[in-house]
């Protein structure tokens, strides 16, 4: 069982390596069969070859997604849930979500599934 | 399924039930068959009986139980998540815990399923 600093540091390095377009860094934090679901209620994908496809395609369209945390690390068992805002820049304009990420962990504190709870009809424009 | 404005209006119901101690406002909100998990990795309670034999036991050793939201509520289908703190009264003292629930919905925004992530190794005194 992983310990509450080792998922709190698998998180911060996610949220740096998602920040800075570390692709790989990020792809190396989730186990080989993890399961993302972002946003929640949408079709999940399943394994690092279709959770890396899934960054590419966040990325078509974005120069840059810079991910705020708004609070702290809430870790209950080998579970953690966090808020964050997500600032998407694309060219000079820069849109804004609120984020809430639900993660569990296997024993290696690799993320096993992410659950990212947003709504698309909130993404407004960022003011700073 | 439940609208984003119903989804949100039941957590509202939830926070200011939870917080002037309206037992049986609180539990109304729930479905019949409901599922709380709290914290996140202990044994559930079930039901509308045994999730108001939880909610007596938290009361036992608190004067009172006050929720602060501290981010917008994120909804994502029929599921939504929230940040808050959670002060608790005991005599002269006050003591805060960080939590995010994470919530499933009915197709009249009952509470289905609760899960609240938070540590109780991080319980601390409550600063004002």
């Amino acid at each position: 069982m992983p310990t509450s600093e080792q998922i709190r540091a698998t998180i911060g390095q996610y949220v740096e390596c998602f920040s800075t377009a570390d692709k790989d860094g990020w792809i190396q934090l989730f186990s080989a069969d993890a399961r993302v679901e972002d946003p929640v209620g949408e079709d999940a994908h399943v394994g690092a070859d279709a959770i890396a496809a899934f960054w590419d395609v966040s990325r078509t369209l974005a120069d840059a997604i810079t991910l705020v945390p708004t609070g702290p690390v809430r870790v209950a068992g080998v579970e953690a849930a966090f808020p964050m805002k997500a600032v998407t820049s694309i060219g000079d304009d820069k849109l804004v979500v609120d984020i809430i990420d639900v993660m569990t962990f296997d024993d290696e504190a690799r993320i096993t599934s992410n659950r990212a709870f947003w709504d698309p009809a909130e993404i407004r424009p960022y003011e700073g």
